[in-house]
Protein backbone atom coordinates (compact mmCIF):
# COMPACT_ATOMS: atom_id res chain seq x y z
CA UNK A 1 0.00 0.00 0.00
CA UNK A 2 1.25 3.17 -0.91
CA UNK A 3 0.15 6.36 1.33
CA UNK A 4 -1.94 7.73 -1.74
CA UNK A 5 -3.67 4.60 -2.03
CA UNK A 6 -4.25 4.19 1.46
CA UNK A 7 -6.16 7.31 1.47
CA UNK A 8 -8.80 6.98 -1.04
CA UNK A 9 -11.65 4.78 -0.65
CA UNK A 10 -11.30 1.14 -2.46
CA UNK A 11 -13.38 -0.09 -5.49
CA UNK A 12 -13.85 -3.78 -6.18
CA UNK A 13 -11.42 -2.44 -9.35
CA UNK A 14 -8.66 -1.91 -6.76
CA UNK A 15 -8.11 -4.85 -5.68
CA UNK A 16 -6.51 -8.04 -6.58
CA UNK A 17 -5.84 -11.47 -4.73
CA UNK A 18 -2.52 -11.44 -2.27
CA UNK A 19 -2.82 -7.82 -1.53
CA UNK A 20 -2.42 -7.34 2.21
CA UNK A 21 -3.68 -4.52 4.56
CA UNK A 22 -2.91 -3.91 8.55
CA UNK A 23 -3.73 -2.43 11.49
CA UNK A 24 -2.57 -0.38 14.30
CA UNK A 25 -2.70 -2.65 17.76
CA UNK A 26 -5.24 -2.91 20.53
CA UNK A 27 -4.08 -3.73 24.67
CA UNK A 28 -6.72 -6.04 26.12
CA UNK A 29 -7.41 -5.49 29.62
CA UNK A 30 -8.87 -7.60 32.47
CA UNK A 31 -11.95 -4.58 33.07
CA UNK A 32 -12.62 -4.49 29.18
CA UNK A 33 -12.66 -9.25 29.36
CA UNK A 34 -15.07 -8.96 32.18
CA UNK A 35 -17.19 -5.89 30.67
CA UNK A 36 -17.70 -7.63 27.44
CA UNK A 37 -18.45 -10.91 29.19
CA UNK A 38 -20.79 -9.71 31.85
CA UNK A 39 -23.31 -8.35 28.74
CA UNK A 40 -22.44 -11.05 26.08
CA UNK A 41 -20.54 -14.07 27.52
CA UNK A 42 -20.96 -14.17 31.08
CA UNK A 43 -19.17 -18.02 31.89
CA UNK A 44 -17.09 -17.81 35.29
CA UNK A 45 -13.60 -18.09 32.75
CA UNK A 46 -14.21 -14.66 31.37
CA UNK A 47 -15.60 -13.03 34.61
CA UNK A 48 -13.56 -14.18 37.43
CA UNK A 49 -9.53 -14.86 37.74
CA UNK A 50 -9.90 -17.33 40.65
CA UNK A 51 -12.79 -19.28 38.75
CA UNK A 52 -10.80 -19.39 35.39
CA UNK A 53 -7.14 -20.28 36.54
CA UNK A 54 -9.48 -23.24 37.63
CA UNK A 55 -11.07 -23.87 33.54
CA UNK A 56 -9.08 -25.17 30.70
CA UNK A 57 -7.68 -21.43 30.14
CA UNK A 58 -5.85 -21.13 33.42
CA UNK A 59 -6.64 -17.78 33.88
CA UNK A 60 -8.72 -15.20 33.18
CA UNK A 61 -9.40 -14.94 29.03
CA UNK A 62 -11.46 -12.48 26.58
CA UNK A 63 -14.53 -14.37 25.40
CA UNK A 64 -14.19 -15.53 21.65
CA UNK A 65 -16.91 -12.54 20.64
CA UNK A 66 -15.10 -10.59 22.62
CA UNK A 67 -12.30 -11.15 20.38
CA UNK A 68 -13.96 -10.99 17.22
CA UNK A 69 -15.48 -7.40 17.93
CA UNK A 70 -12.24 -6.55 18.79
CA UNK A 71 -11.13 -7.91 15.51
CA UNK A 72 -13.72 -5.82 13.68
CA UNK A 73 -12.38 -2.73 15.72
CA UNK A 74 -9.10 -3.01 14.13
CA UNK A 75 -10.55 -3.46 10.36
CA UNK A 76 -12.66 -0.50 10.14
CA UNK A 77 -9.73 1.42 11.92
CA UNK A 78 -7.18 -0.28 9.23
CA UNK A 79 -5.68 0.71 6.64
CA UNK A 80 -8.02 -1.08 3.59
CA UNK A 81 -10.32 1.59 3.14
CA UNK A 82 -13.11 0.28 1.40
CA UNK A 83 -15.88 2.64 -0.33
CA UNK A 84 -19.56 1.95 1.57
CA UNK A 85 -17.43 0.83 4.54
CA UNK A 86 -16.53 -3.22 5.73
CA UNK A 87 -19.84 -4.61 5.14
CA UNK A 88 -19.65 -8.59 5.98
CA UNK A 89 -22.06 -10.77 3.96
CA UNK A 90 -20.52 -14.03 6.27
CA UNK A 91 -17.44 -16.09 7.42
CA UNK A 92 -16.45 -18.95 5.41
CA UNK A 93 -14.48 -19.84 9.47
CA UNK A 94 -13.22 -18.67 12.04
CA UNK A 95 -10.91 -20.77 14.67
CA UNK A 96 -9.78 -19.31 17.84
CA UNK A 97 -6.10 -20.74 17.67
CA UNK A 98 -4.66 -19.19 20.87
CA UNK A 99 -6.60 -17.79 24.19
CA UNK A 100 -6.31 -13.74 24.49
CA UNK A 101 -5.23 -13.01 27.77
CA UNK A 102 -5.04 -9.73 30.03
CA UNK A 103 -2.23 -7.42 28.91
CA UNK A 104 -2.19 -9.31 25.19
CA UNK A 105 -1.83 -6.73 22.42
CA UNK A 106 -3.61 -7.22 19.12
CA UNK A 107 -2.74 -6.46 15.82
CA UNK A 108 -4.83 -7.48 12.58
CA UNK A 109 -3.64 -9.01 9.21
CA UNK A 110 -5.11 -8.88 5.89
CA UNK A 111 -4.97 -10.95 3.18
CA UNK A 112 -7.10 -10.78 -0.05
CA UNK A 113 -8.09 -14.04 -1.99
CA UNK A 114 -10.66 -13.68 -4.32
CA UNK A 115 -12.66 -10.77 -6.03
CA UNK A 116 -15.78 -11.11 -7.85
CA UNK A 117 -18.37 -8.97 -9.26
CA UNK A 118 -21.85 -9.54 -8.44
CA UNK A 119 -24.41 -11.66 -10.20
CA UNK A 120 -27.26 -9.70 -9.29
CA UNK A 121 -25.99 -6.15 -8.77
CA UNK A 122 -24.27 -4.49 -11.31
CA UNK A 123 -22.85 -1.49 -8.76
CA UNK A 124 -21.44 -4.28 -6.40
CA UNK A 125 -19.25 -7.26 -5.80
CA UNK A 126 -18.02 -9.67 -3.16
CA UNK A 127 -14.28 -10.03 -1.87
CA UNK A 128 -12.73 -12.92 0.17
CA UNK A 129 -9.90 -12.02 2.81
CA UNK A 130 -8.59 -14.05 5.18
CA UNK A 131 -8.01 -11.98 8.72
CA UNK A 132 -5.24 -12.92 11.31
CA UNK A 133 -4.82 -11.79 14.65
CA UNK A 134 -1.88 -11.74 15.98
CA UNK A 135 -0.60 -11.41 19.62
CA UNK A 136 2.34 -9.50 20.41
CA UNK A 137 4.37 -12.87 20.07
CA UNK A 138 2.90 -13.10 16.56
CA UNK A 139 1.03 -16.06 17.52
CA UNK A 140 -2.03 -16.25 15.77
CA UNK A 141 -5.25 -15.72 18.12
CA UNK A 142 -8.37 -15.54 16.03
CA UNK A 143 -7.96 -16.10 11.57
CA UNK A 144 -11.34 -16.21 10.13
CA UNK A 145 -12.42 -15.90 5.89
CA UNK A 146 -14.99 -12.93 5.45
CA UNK A 147 -16.79 -12.19 2.88
CA UNK A 148 -17.50 -8.55 2.39
CA UNK A 149 -19.26 -6.17 -0.14
CA UNK A 150 -17.64 -4.11 -2.22
CA UNK A 151 -18.81 -1.23 -4.10
CA UNK A 152 -17.49 -1.35 -8.09
CA UNK A 153 -15.89 1.78 -9.24
CA UNK A 154 -18.86 4.13 -10.72
CA UNK A 155 -18.17 5.17 -14.70
CA UNK A 156 -16.34 8.12 -15.36
CA UNK B 1 -36.02 -31.46 26.25
CA UNK B 2 -37.85 -32.59 29.28
CA UNK B 3 -37.09 -30.51 32.78
CA UNK B 4 -34.97 -32.82 34.51
CA UNK B 5 -32.45 -32.84 31.39
CA UNK B 6 -32.51 -29.05 31.10
CA UNK B 7 -31.34 -29.01 34.70
CA UNK B 8 -28.30 -31.13 34.72
CA UNK B 9 -25.42 -30.20 32.57
CA UNK B 10 -25.08 -32.20 29.43
CA UNK B 11 -21.97 -34.13 28.46
CA UNK B 12 -20.79 -35.60 24.75
CA UNK B 13 -22.73 -38.80 25.99
CA UNK B 14 -26.20 -37.29 26.57
CA UNK B 15 -26.08 -35.66 23.31
CA UNK B 16 -26.85 -36.49 20.31
CA UNK B 17 -27.60 -35.97 16.18
CA UNK B 18 -30.60 -33.69 15.84
CA UNK B 19 -31.78 -32.44 19.56
CA UNK B 20 -32.85 -28.68 19.54
CA UNK B 21 -32.34 -26.70 22.00
CA UNK B 22 -33.95 -23.29 22.71
CA UNK B 23 -33.56 -20.02 24.70
CA UNK B 24 -35.34 -16.90 25.47
CA UNK B 25 -35.25 -13.59 23.42
CA UNK B 26 -33.68 -10.18 23.91
CA UNK B 27 -35.00 -7.25 22.32
CA UNK B 28 -32.42 -4.30 20.44
CA UNK B 29 -32.93 -1.03 21.34
CA UNK B 30 -30.98 1.55 19.04
CA UNK B 31 -29.32 2.67 22.25
CA UNK B 32 -27.30 -0.86 22.51
CA UNK B 33 -26.69 -0.17 18.54
CA UNK B 34 -25.01 2.65 18.86
CA UNK B 35 -23.04 1.53 21.95
CA UNK B 36 -21.75 -1.63 20.95
CA UNK B 37 -20.81 -0.14 17.33
CA UNK B 38 -19.04 3.29 18.99
CA UNK B 39 -16.60 0.54 20.64
CA UNK B 40 -16.33 -1.82 18.18
CA UNK B 41 -17.80 -1.13 14.44
CA UNK B 42 -17.73 2.56 14.36
CA UNK B 43 -19.54 3.16 10.99
CA UNK B 44 -21.94 5.26 9.88
CA UNK B 45 -24.76 3.00 9.42
CA UNK B 46 -24.40 1.61 13.06
CA UNK B 47 -24.39 4.93 14.85
CA UNK B 48 -26.61 7.58 12.93
CA UNK B 49 -30.29 7.44 11.78
CA UNK B 50 -30.07 9.92 9.03
CA UNK B 51 -26.52 8.03 7.80
CA UNK B 52 -27.98 4.97 7.74
CA UNK B 53 -31.16 6.06 6.03
CA UNK B 54 -29.03 6.84 3.09
CA UNK B 55 -26.66 3.45 3.32
CA UNK B 56 -27.68 0.12 2.09
CA UNK B 57 -29.18 -1.26 5.16
CA UNK B 58 -32.07 2.17 5.08
CA UNK B 59 -32.12 2.59 8.51
CA UNK B 60 -29.99 2.14 11.91
CA UNK B 61 -28.44 -1.59 11.93
CA UNK B 62 -26.83 -3.85 14.45
CA UNK B 63 -23.40 -4.36 13.75
CA UNK B 64 -23.10 -8.38 12.73
CA UNK B 65 -20.69 -8.33 15.51
CA UNK B 66 -23.20 -7.49 17.65
CA UNK B 67 -25.78 -9.62 16.65
CA UNK B 68 -23.39 -12.72 17.07
CA UNK B 69 -22.45 -11.45 20.61
CA UNK B 70 -26.01 -11.36 21.41
CA UNK B 71 -26.72 -15.00 19.73
CA UNK B 72 -23.83 -15.62 22.23
CA UNK B 73 -25.67 -14.50 25.43
CA UNK B 74 -29.04 -15.94 24.24
CA UNK B 75 -27.04 -19.67 23.99
CA UNK B 76 -24.97 -18.82 27.50
CA UNK B 77 -28.85 -18.07 29.07
CA UNK B 78 -30.43 -20.88 26.95
CA UNK B 79 -31.51 -24.41 27.86
CA UNK B 80 -28.01 -26.11 26.34
CA UNK B 81 -26.73 -26.74 29.95
CA UNK B 82 -23.35 -27.75 28.90
CA UNK B 83 -20.75 -29.67 31.87
CA UNK B 84 -17.92 -26.97 31.73
CA UNK B 85 -19.61 -24.58 29.92
CA UNK B 86 -19.78 -23.32 26.32
CA UNK B 87 -16.56 -23.29 24.68
CA UNK B 88 -16.43 -22.75 20.92
CA UNK B 89 -13.03 -24.04 19.00
CA UNK B 90 -14.61 -22.07 16.38
CA UNK B 91 -16.96 -21.78 13.50
CA UNK B 92 -17.08 -23.86 10.14
CA UNK B 93 -19.54 -20.26 8.64
CA UNK B 94 -21.85 -17.70 9.80
CA UNK B 95 -24.11 -15.57 7.88
CA UNK B 96 -26.11 -12.60 8.37
CA UNK B 97 -28.86 -12.95 6.41
CA UNK B 98 -31.43 -10.41 7.67
CA UNK B 99 -30.37 -6.69 9.03
CA UNK B 100 -31.07 -6.71 12.79
CA UNK B 101 -33.17 -3.05 13.36
CA UNK B 102 -33.71 -1.06 16.49
CA UNK B 103 -37.21 -2.93 18.18
CA UNK B 104 -36.19 -6.45 17.19
CA UNK B 105 -36.34 -9.53 19.68
CA UNK B 106 -34.16 -12.15 18.78
CA UNK B 107 -34.16 -15.79 19.90
CA UNK B 108 -31.73 -18.40 18.87
CA UNK B 109 -32.87 -22.14 18.06
CA UNK B 110 -29.80 -24.34 17.96
CA UNK B 111 -29.67 -28.26 16.53
CA UNK B 112 -26.97 -30.73 17.08
CA UNK B 113 -25.20 -31.71 13.62
CA UNK B 114 -22.66 -33.92 14.89
CA UNK B 115 -20.63 -35.65 18.15
CA UNK B 116 -17.45 -37.28 18.56
CA UNK B 117 -14.78 -38.15 20.60
CA UNK B 118 -11.57 -36.17 21.18
CA UNK B 119 -8.51 -37.58 19.45
CA UNK B 120 -6.13 -36.33 21.83
CA UNK B 121 -8.17 -35.95 25.25
CA UNK B 122 -9.82 -38.81 26.34
CA UNK B 123 -11.98 -36.56 28.68
CA UNK B 124 -13.57 -34.12 25.72
CA UNK B 125 -15.41 -34.55 22.71
CA UNK B 126 -16.91 -32.06 20.16
CA UNK B 127 -20.25 -31.09 18.89
CA UNK B 128 -20.94 -29.12 15.71
CA UNK B 129 -24.53 -27.28 16.18
CA UNK B 130 -26.37 -24.85 13.92
CA UNK B 131 -27.23 -22.01 15.50
CA UNK B 132 -29.82 -20.16 13.91
CA UNK B 133 -31.08 -16.44 15.04
CA UNK B 134 -34.61 -15.78 14.57
CA UNK B 135 -36.10 -11.81 14.59
CA UNK B 136 -40.54 -11.64 15.46
CA UNK B 137 -41.24 -12.31 11.93
CA UNK B 138 -39.08 -15.73 12.59
CA UNK B 139 -36.76 -14.96 9.68
CA UNK B 140 -33.59 -15.81 9.94
CA UNK B 141 -31.10 -12.77 10.77
CA UNK B 142 -27.90 -15.06 11.76
CA UNK B 143 -27.11 -18.59 10.73
CA UNK B 144 -23.77 -20.04 12.28
CA UNK B 145 -22.39 -23.64 12.27
CA UNK B 146 -20.18 -24.12 15.24
CA UNK B 147 -17.69 -26.58 16.89
CA UNK B 148 -17.97 -26.98 20.58
CA UNK B 149 -15.39 -28.51 23.30
CA UNK B 150 -17.38 -31.00 24.93
CA UNK B 151 -16.55 -32.61 27.99
CA UNK B 152 -16.83 -36.65 28.36
CA UNK B 153 -19.06 -37.94 31.54
CA UNK B 154 -16.61 -39.28 33.91
CA UNK B 155 -16.34 -42.96 34.71
CA UNK B 156 -18.54 -44.02 37.62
Amino acid sequence: MTVETAMRPLYLEDLAKGQKFHTGSVSVTADAIKAFAAEFDPQPFHLDEAAAAKSLFGGLAASGWHTAAITMRLFVDGDLRLAGGIVGAGLDEMRWTKPVYPGDALTLETEVLEMRPSKSRLDQGLIKVRNTVLNQRREPALVQVVNLLVQRRPAE
